[in-house]
């Protein structure tokens, strides 16, 4: 162990064989935490090559139990986000990748800090099983074409007890270390292809573009090297995305999308980018032109909405909640909050709009806080929006009789007395 | 302690406050060790600037006892060297200094691995207390004008355990976590000026000329930070320094240098610069030029040689055997090595004569090793000389019954064709 971290920290490369071993010491207790911490540390410094880096997905992967989606035919497609405020673009992209006939197996999480996750989303929906064991995973996969479900199983130990340590030694923030952590659970959920959402801005975990596309380029360079059909797109995190943040109110936003009823809005377009670059992956589309097209389709003809009411129903959720909202969890009051000014809005903050939410229950401050599903906020704004004074800019959802200081959320505002000039949201491409 | 980590992980300064927790933390089993293993590996990342450093050493120093020498009139000198084969120069700059007029308070340590140390060469006078205990470390230099010895009492706990992380973590090659091991220690041991012996080269810790310059500016500054009158010398390492490797073999050696048997030989050379600097510090010569002059005429009047003679009475050492020879620990046998060839010297490998002599039992493999003090090697060659075939190029000094393999010996000299120019011993000054 001294010997490899010596090798890393004078700027060599490991070798697999050492990387397994380290990974295998991890797990078994027999690598003390000092050496490891040590050797992150290290990591962060000098960094890791490409083929350093796949060896330790691979080996993090193999510490722990692996889905085998071998039995459905197809090639079975999933997708990552880096993380952000807002973000409900897979409950979107699931029924309509489905819809289009791709196989769409993904694992999602739960939430921590100002970030939600997409399982704390779905609970919203009663009775929905977010815990799929394998068997139950595949069996929604045949039946459905999608399935999505918390990682079940003893998936990556590896990670997690390196994660742990990473915690408290400073040493999360690594671009081979956040690759590794990601591709390896990414890889033991046994999809073929991957298309990566690799956010970037203020309200992101990385938070220029130089960041995201190093990080994206990592893992679109691990993934290959595994063998694995794989493309990241770069996008924009400055401001929530979509209008919702909060769990019952991102699954009504989610389903207003897969009904069409906002359009092209930059949610959809971005779900429906994402979907369609799954299903080029997926090999039923020729190129990213015809499979919008696709896309588009399968929403305008309700067959995504559809196969979002089938999924609902086969594993276990009241479907009724999907065509009447009044059925998913609700908030004690709602409070509407107006601008003091007329004005442009320059940015909205959404790290700050996240730890909000969080604050009235829709998130956690620690791992294992309970969610009120309910209660979270509407954003009316959108940044390069007008607003005059009067204008109501938040909705509050939360518990009743939870005071509500409408300065905190204003504060979140940046205002421009001039017109802003559009900024896209998708800001590259790596493949 | 995330935030130390973090800060220094990202290129920042701590600041004293916070150093002084972290040391705090490690002594009193507060900071998880894997915590201080990032900070650790962190420190060899990004350094530490003078302000750091001192403020670690002076938290290393203040985490357990201290020697106070202010009862001593004078101006304390101190020195230390970074280590080398072959190196007692100590053993004779005490008696030089104190002869001198200038209280010399030296603590030395045990040797390990290639290197050997003071305090077990000095064990190999019989009855020599080598561990005094404060009072005592007082009353001889009161009585004798030097003293030497182990480090008694809890010295700077937190530089053991921290070295001890250090070690399995592959984090000793830090600059100013070297500065801080070795400052805490010579600022606990009480003395008001020190100078340091910073080898350079293959046959010690810092290899090259900058690395050593950067070790001797730190621990430059971080003394002169502190107040402290200090000098360091960068000294060659690339060759055995005298002739003798081996405790009893070493005190010989020293003993007919302080009776000027050897005359301006490079061990004499340096061991009198350095005394002479220590009386530039303390104040009782102007210049370095007057300091040497007075060195000389103590070695040649018998004045040092008499004063080692009071030193070893007083500490209860038997002194007969600094004149008589065969009362010292004796080797069971003694095994002359012969040149094969007609050449000149290029280089002779001292660390692996070290290590060769610590096979034999001169030194310690891992710490706690018992040492056959009798034991070591003469070399009889220096860098630079001509050897005929058939001259005697070492004699091994071994257990009786010990097999000696010559090649190995040989092995550890680099031949040359041609005369070689000289090589100076004095690299450089930094002040």
């Amino acid at each position: 162990m001294y010997d490899l971290i010596h090798a890393k920290k004078t700027g060599g490369a490991l070798a697999p064989e050492q990387i397994q071993a380290w990974v295998r010491g991890v797990v078994d207790g027999s690598v003390p935490p000092e050496q490891s911490a040590a050797l992150l540390m290290a990591i962060c410094w000098r960094g890791m090559d490409t083929e350093e880096t796949l060896a330790l997905t691979l080996a993090m992967r193999d510490s722990g139990d692996r889905m085998d989606l071998s039995a459905i035919p197809g090639t079975k497609v999933d997708k990552h986000s880096t993380g952000g405020v807002g973000d409900k673009t897979t409950l979107i992209i699931g029924p309509v990748v489905a819809a289009c006939g791709v196989p769409c197996a993904m694992f999602s999480g739960r939430g921590l800090g100002h970030t939600g996750g997409t399982v704390d989303k779905y609970s919203a929906i009663p009775g929905l099983r977010v815990e799929l064991e394998p068997e139950a995973f595949r069996e929604s996969l045949r039946a459905t074409g999608f399935a999505n479900s918390a990682q079940t199983g003893d998936i990556c130990p590896a990670d997690r007890r390196l994660y742990a340590l990473r915690d408290i030694t400073a040493t999360v923030e690594s671009i081979p270390l956040i690759t590794a952590s990601i591709m390896s659970k990414k890889l033991a959920g046994g999809a073929d292809a991957l298309v990566l959402d690799v956010k970037c801005g203020g309200g992101a975990f990385m938070r220029t573009l130089e960041e995201a596309q190093a990080l994206a380029r990592s893992m679109v360079d691990v993934g290959r090297a595994h063998g694995m059909r794989i493309k990241a797109l770069l996008t924009r995190m400055e401001e929530p995305l979509g209008w919702a943040i909060g769990n019952a109110l991102e699954v009504m936003e989610s389903v207003e999308i897969l009904k069409g009823w906002h359009g092209e809005c930059p949610l959809a377009q971005m779900s429906f980018r994402l979907a369609g670059e799954m299903l080029v992956l997926g090999g039923v589309a020729d190129g990213i032109e015809s499979a919008m097209e696709e896309v588009k389709r399968v929403v305008h003809s309700g067959e995504a909405m559809e196969r979002f009411r089938a999924w609902t129903r086969h594993n276990g959720g009241d479907v009724r909640c999907l065509d009447d909202f009044s059925r998913l969890p609700q908030a004690g009051q709602r409070v509407e909050i107006r601008s003091g000014r007329s004005a442009w809005i320059e940015a909205l903050d959404s790290r700050s709009l996240g730890i909000l939410a969080m604050e009235l229950g829709a998130g956690r401050r620690n791992q294992g806080d309970v969610l009120d599903l309910g209660v979270g906020l509407k954003v009316h704004g959108t940044v390069g929006g007008r607003v005059e004074a009067g204008d109501v800019l938040f909705t509050i959802y939360a518990k009743a009789g939870v005071p509500i200081d409408p300065d905190r959320f204003l504060a979140a505002v940046c205002w421009s007395e001039t017109p802003l000039a559009a900024s896209p949201w998708l800001l590259g491409v790596v493949e």
